[in-house]
């Protein structure tokens, strides 16, 4: 039967935008072709690329944010290591989710994880002269190797597919014995696979970032999102899992943008070991005239990116955290409506032919959430991008986030009732064509 | 007579903040030794050493905002190139107050001016491979170089002092000559000197950045605080001076701090001239897959330094641009009680054998506005910033700002009636003491 968007129409909208292949635009080239094809159709889209949190943001956010406002803070430059309460709060958060404990001095503001990991980045490059490359756990978000790339340092990286558990120690310490590894940067739970790391990989990571002094950049923007257990009970276990249990060398970045669907404000917290933050390093005395970590990447680094983060925002973010910590705001049953639709969603793809491409953490099933993978015998997952479109359904291949597996990436956030049907019935007729 | 602030006192406070000498400290180490010492002795200084506002917060930009967040943005990623009402009006709010045509597209939001020239920056120097140096002119605020320090691209730079008219066009010209020059950067009305260049001067900068293919980043931090003239009203002469009348090759940064008193908000535009906006360069396509300069400069650079700018905060700036160009909102009325402070703490200085660094543009006296320089026979800028901290009186040296005179950078925005008068005695006391 004949695929709902037909070859011409789909050819035509991406010559439009310039588009050679689908599979290889950005993210924001596949929503803006989707656009298109429904303006052009008048037939909605299903919307699996974007990662746009799909929940309201949190009141108890916007109403602090509207106090400040009325306080006066607009016309005030926010201390550039963060408002007081804002990093009262988000050590306690720290400790409430994570159980690790961070001075309220290491816990900084930024504007959003992206600028904490480019920041990230610059530190850690510039600490010792003969450390210059950053290494990825791959896949992941493809902006932070573009970031390395603009800054013009060099990077690594291996797809975890294949190198769990002692695997992954193994491929990890066969690139830090050069020598050059000033960075290891990873998201746990991992995007775009949903993989969570293990305790066991994750002492690892920390063992060996430690032996060979090198800076985790960990990057917990779906924290507490391994719906596999309850992360969401504030100084109760079970806590989310992190590397800062197995060394003093690491970096969380902290987004607010998926656990408390506060993407718009951009803000993130950056939380420093105590131990970290002190360490005094030659070479940042060199290059910026501040010695301690901690200082030089406050009022060196983020000073010169923005000069501090939004003064209103960051209320919003200190009510928040300080609303988890005494379980007013429960961000992890909140956001477990992305794991419920991923269970639907995982659903009607393989009872339509499909399978999950990164389907384990060792011998456990990846947990529902954010996002998941998927993969179709016969097809790579370019043309499985460029195939889908064609039955209405925008997704990005994996080939765009370091991963060397065949598949797409599938978001849950923008998929709504109304879409499970009518990506049921599109699958169904991919199928049968197939 | 002794000085209200004892040696002793201010050695053990510079001690205890670990700071050598308070003539090279940052500006905001200068803040916390201020503070100290009020702390300490209960006596309060006299502050012209920040440069905050010192006005209240825009109450339309603060409406506007709140009415945003109830509307609930805060969840939705903002677009990356600026939500279409911030670009319709600052591209309006360009035309009345400068004369000059940039269409919405070349208009986009900056967490602040700061990340405008940190991007800007970035940009200039990934254009052309043979391209690697920004020119500033000096003085200038100290984070400007900083951050091409950070990014690892080189600086020049001239004092202006001695290089006004003709001179400034031959020792402009001498340093482009070299073929290395990737941006010309300056404040204009200039943070510190307050000097304001010339139609004269700025159509040597602007034929000579055509000619030399540079680029302009200016930076209109103070726009219409020239108040000499009167710049507020909308779409009527006289307009704020820009290089923008003289080359394409312009980039101005529209910071909100200043102009609509919003520094906590971290909000700025850059405006980009639309033949530069569309300008395509084998360099970009090179090094981040993007030809067109305007587009790279959004997508790659911005997206990947923060992801955007405060979704509430743009509605704020957006409402603010179109209160201004609709004479609702005459924010150079505003901003001119920093003139009539200046006005007043210059006559101070004056009066008690002081004198102002940088006096005259040619021929003309300088404007009274957000900042002013000052001098004293027998001291260096050092030795007088360092003295002036035992009478109470908190500033910065102008060699902190990239000038080669002897003297001190007064901000007038946080200075009351009360100072006046605390400044009057202390300047009296300092002048019968030397």
């Amino acid at each position: 039967m004949d695929r709902p968007f037909s070859k011409e129409t789909v050819s035509r909208v991406l010559d439009e935008l310039g588009i050679k292949d689908i599979a290889h635009a950005t993210i924001r080239q596949t929503v803006a072709v989707a656009a298109k094809l429904e303006q052009m159709t008048g037939e909605k889209f299903v919307h699996l690329e974007m990662g746009s949190p799909g929940l309201p943001a949190n009141r108890i956010g916007t109403e602090a944010q509207k106090r400040a406002l009325d306080a006066g803070v607009a016309s005030q430059y926010p201390n550039i290591a963060g408002i007081a309460p804002l990093k009262a709060n988000a050590s306690r958060f720290v400790k409430a989710f994570i159980d690790i404990d961070i001075s309220p001095e290491g816990c900084v503001p930024t504007v959003g994880s992206m600028m904490g990991t480019f920041a990230s980045i610059i530190l850690c490059c510039n600490l010792d002269p003969s450390k210059d490359t950053i290494l990825f756990l791959e896949p992941g978000f493809s902006v932070q190797p573009l970031q390395v790339d603009i800054l013009g340092f060099k990077r690594k990286g291996f797809d975890i597919y294949s190198c769990r558990g002692e695997r992954l120690r193994d491929s990890l310490e066969s690139i830090l014995r050069e020598g050059n590894v000033a960075g290891i940067l990873y998201s746990n739970p991992n995007n775009p696979s949903w993989v969570c790391l293990t305790e066991e990989e994750l002492g690892y990571i920390g063992r060996l970032a430690t032996q060979y002094d090198a800076i985790v950049i960990e990057d917990l923007a779906y924290l507490g999102m391994d719906f596999r257990k309850d992360l969401g009970k504030p100084f109760m276990p079970p806590y989310q899992a992190t590397v800062a249990r197995y060394t003093d060398n690491y970096m969380l970045m902290l987004s607010a943008s998926k656990i408390f669907s506060y993407a718009g404000e951009r803000l993130s917290t950056v939380a420093i070991s105590d131990r970290l933050f002190h360490r005094k390093y030659d070479n940042l005395v060199r290059r910026f005239g501040i010695g301690e970590l901690g200082n030089a990447f406050i009022y060196v680094i983020l000073y010169a990116l923005s000069s501090g983060v939004s003064h209103s925002a960051q209320y919003a973010l200190a009510a928040m955290y300080e609303a988890a910590c005494e379980g007013r705001l429960d961000f992890v049953n909140d956001t477990s409506e992305y794991a419920r639709r991923a269970k639907i969603l995982k659903g009607i793809f393989i009872n339509n032919g499909f399978h999950i491409v990164y389907d384990k953490d060792l011998d456990e099933a990846v947990s529902d959430g954010f996002f998941f993978t998927i993969g179709r015998d016969g097809y790579t997952g370019d043309a499985l991008v460029s195939e889908l479109l064609h039955y209405g359904i925008a997704s990005i291949s994996l080939s765009t986030t370091g991963s060397h597996q065949q598949g797409i990436r599938v978001c849950t956030s923008m998929v709504d009732e109304e879409s499970f049907k009518a990506l049921d019935e599109r699958l169904a007729l991919f199928n049968s064509n197939n």
